[in-house]
Formats: C-alpha cells, sequence, structure tokens
C-alpha cells in the first residue's frame, strides 16, 4: 500500500524532507494534500488528521504520513519511521542514531532559517515584522550559516567510511536533507551561503551527488518538485541577504 | 556502567530533559560538567566531545549523552536511545514513536520559549534584543502556550489507556519533559502560563503526577536540580508576561 503524505500544497516547506526520502527510494507515495478533495484527497484530507476528535494521536502540525493505520507527525520521526523501510539508513542502532541525529540538528538549523523572517512570531506577516527580520537575518547569516554547514563539513570530514556520504559509505536520509538544506539557504541567502560553502568543499560535492542520484534527478525534473517561493520556509527577501 | 551527562554547568536547560529521565529511572550516572576538572570532569570533559578532532561524530551542541563508546547529541536522540534502557518508554514500535513525536513537539515549544529572549540571534545579549523580545513574547503567550498546552491536554484526552499519562497507561519520558515545559512556562511566564493552564486540567493533574513520583520528588528536593536563572531557556523577565 502506498505511504500518503500529507504537508501544505504549494510549498516546499518541512514536508519536502519526507518527500525527497520517498522520491530517492522510488516509494510508492500520494502527495495527498495537492490530490483532489472529489477524490477524498486535497485539504479536507489533511485537516482531518489535524482536527478530526476520531484522531486519538492528532500531530500537532504538517507534515504527517500515514502508513496503513499509523499516522505519524514531526518530519525527523517520519524519516526515523521510513528510514529502515526505504533503506536510508544503515542497519545498527549506531549508525541509526547518529543519522537521526544530523537530522535533528539540521531541522535547528531549518528553524533558525525560518526565524529569519518570521522572528516575532508565525502568526503574522513578514510586513510586520521586516524590522527584526532584518536583524534577526543578519545574526544568521553571519554566525549560524557558517556554523551549521561547517559541522556538516566536519561530520563529512570525519566519516572512518570516507567524505562521500555524512554517515557511512551510502546515502542516507540525513544526506538527502542537507543536500535540501544547502538548497534552501542558496535560494534565501545567495551571497551569504556561497561565502560559507567556499569554505565546505565536501558538503557542495555531497550536494552535487545527491542531485546526480538517479531518482533525485528525475524527481527534480518533474513537477512533483515546487519550486522556492514567499510563502515557504526558504524566501528569497534580498534585504535579509548580503 | 554509569551514564555520562554533558551539558553547561548553571542551568536547567535542554539538560533537563535527559536529566529527568535519568533521576526518574534511578539510573547511574555523572553529570559531569558540575564535576571536578582535576578528576577529569567539569567544563574540559564537556568542550572534547564539541571541540577535539578526535571525536568521529561530534555532536552540534549539548547536551551529549556518552555511553561508553557511544556519544549522543540533541536531547530528543538522547531520550530516544535511553527510553527503552531506562523503561521510560512502550515495547512497540508505534508506541516508541509516539513518544519521540511527542518529545519533538515539546522541544519546538521549547525553541519557542528561547525564541521570546533572543528573537533576533543567541549570540546577542538580551538587552540588545529587548524590543524585538517584546513583541516575540506577546505573540508566543496569546497563541502559541495556549496552543502547545492545549495539544498536549487534548493528547491526554484522547489516549485510550485513561488520561493519566501523554502514552499509554504508565510513565515515559513524554510525561516528564511535559512536567518540565509546564515548569519552565511557569517559572518564564506565570500570568500567561496560569491563564491556559485553566482550560488543561488534565496537564495539570500530570505535572502533580510527575512531581510526586518517588525519585523525581527527591530529585526536585536535592541540590541535584538547579534553580531557574535568567542564564536558561526559560527565563524570568517580568516585561515579557502578561
Amino acid at each position: 500500500m502506498s505511504y500518503q503524505l500529507h504537508y501544505w500544497p504549494g510549498i516546499q516547506g518541512r514536508g519536502e524532507f519526507a518527500r525527497l526520502a520517498l522520491e530517492a527510494a522510488g516509494a510508492s507515495y500520494v502527495d495527498v494534500a495537492r490530490g483532489d478533495a472529489a477524490a477524498g484527497q486535497g485539504l479536507p484530507a489533511l485537516l482531518h488528521y489535524l482536527e478530526d476528535a476520531s484522531v486519538t494521536r492528532p500531530p500537532f502540525a504538517c507534515p504527517l504520513l500515514v502508513d496503513g493505520q499509523r499516522v505519524i507527525g514531526q518530519t525527523a520521526a517520519i524519516l526515523l519511521y521510513l528510514g529502515p523501510r526505504l533503506k536510508l539508513v544503515g542497519a545498527s542502532e549506531t549508525d541509526r542514531l547518529w543519522t537521526h541525529q544530523i537530522q535533528l540538528t539540521i531541522a535547528d538549523a531549518v528553524d533558525e532559517a525560518h526565524n529569519t523572517h518570521h522572528p516575532v512570531g508565525s502568526g503574522l506577516y513578514y510586513e510586520e515584522q521586516q524590522a527584526e527580520a532584518l536583524r534577526a537575518a543578519k545574526a544568521f547569516r553571519t554566525e549560524r550559516i557558517p556554523r551549521f554547514l561547517g559541522w556538516l563539513e566536519t561530520v563529512l570530514a570525519r566519516n572512518p567510511k570516507g567524505d562521500k556520504y555524512l554517515v557511512g559509505g551510502r546515502l542516507s536520509y540525513a544526506d538527502l536533507s542537507a543536500f535540501q538544506l544547502v538548497e534552501g539557504l542558496r535560494y534565501a541567502f545567495p551571497k551569504a551561503t556561497q561565502r560559507a560553502l567556499r569554505k565546505t568543499p565536501r558538503l557542495v560535492a555531497l550536494h552535487a551527488r545527491v542531485a546526480q542520484q538517479r531518482r533525485v534527478a528525475a524527481y527534480l525534473r518533474s513537477e512533483r518538485r515546487l519550486p522556492f517561493n514567499e510563502q515557504g520556509i526558504f524566501r528569497r527577501y534580498p534585504e535579509l541577504d548580503a
């Protein structure tokens, strides 16, 4: 049976980390909220899991994955679940935990990227918090982007199995998420990210390697891959980059 | 062998979520950074894991747990690891994933609480971002505290095994973390939290239940439990509450 991925249609957002894993593994899945409400898909299907009192274990937010009777929220928990099933994580508990730890750190970076355009609160528009955003983005650009990307570079450099992948000698969901982080940062902060990436050649190579993986490359060319835009997590507001 | 917990001495911070699990289970552990550097403990032992090039899988930040050869960073990953070992999570994959999902959602609430006093950046002092903090705290108080606590209340209310615990019929690390979230919010935002808790009687009862668990109660009375203060995540700045 197909996995059901539920995420806000129209943006990559946090859903993209789950989508990339499903695509890279060639898994059968339905991107439910982008489907037709008349066919039982679309937003109503998504909102059911967030709002209906019959859901005994309701996710706090999207993305959420439905696999038969299971309903799983939180991006990192979805990947923890999918990893072994999609063969996108090593077999040992140690490798699985390390992959998850990298995922959680990438999630922190994603949260901080979101905070640059919504430092006051996610309930307000960007235009209502632009003054705060200018300051938050500067701190993120100068301190946090180099720190997060530098850490991923260190992880690659110290991998005993070589610097091709973050964990062991083959592709894991952490690599896919690192790819997406680089993609998003390059979109939102092209100048600052380019500067930081000059010091992280292994991460640049990892990004290119992931982009060239056969299924990922096909996905990126397809219409299933939504373009970045100014409703998602990574937004290009030129005033926030330098 | 004892677990080694490494976290900044002097604050509860994110380390407290791991500490509560270790304490509630009566596990043998060393709170390394609070120990004596002359005995191989203290901050140098902590910094080794963050900075030494010999660490092949370096955590991005504290807290970190050392168990023999394993070094685990990220609070939620530490609890994922400790849960089964300390019997603070159910046996099934479904229960473990749901417990982890709750933990990740609590971690999001903790991140947002931190953001109220550091909306611009963690590298700046509160006093350098107080204007932004006033606005961020208002949004957090009015929208996010009720939403997060309300979600935990819903999780309790819908638990098929009854509303005493978040997952199944016995204590899990998610309950301990929910206790700590309520503790922290009550400290940092006493007025706003009191208002929100009026609508979450099951969560209030859970908090009291956890506080009365024999080992937790002993821990809370001990000097091992650091008091809240204005260097941690939950800070009492009266101007941020209302």
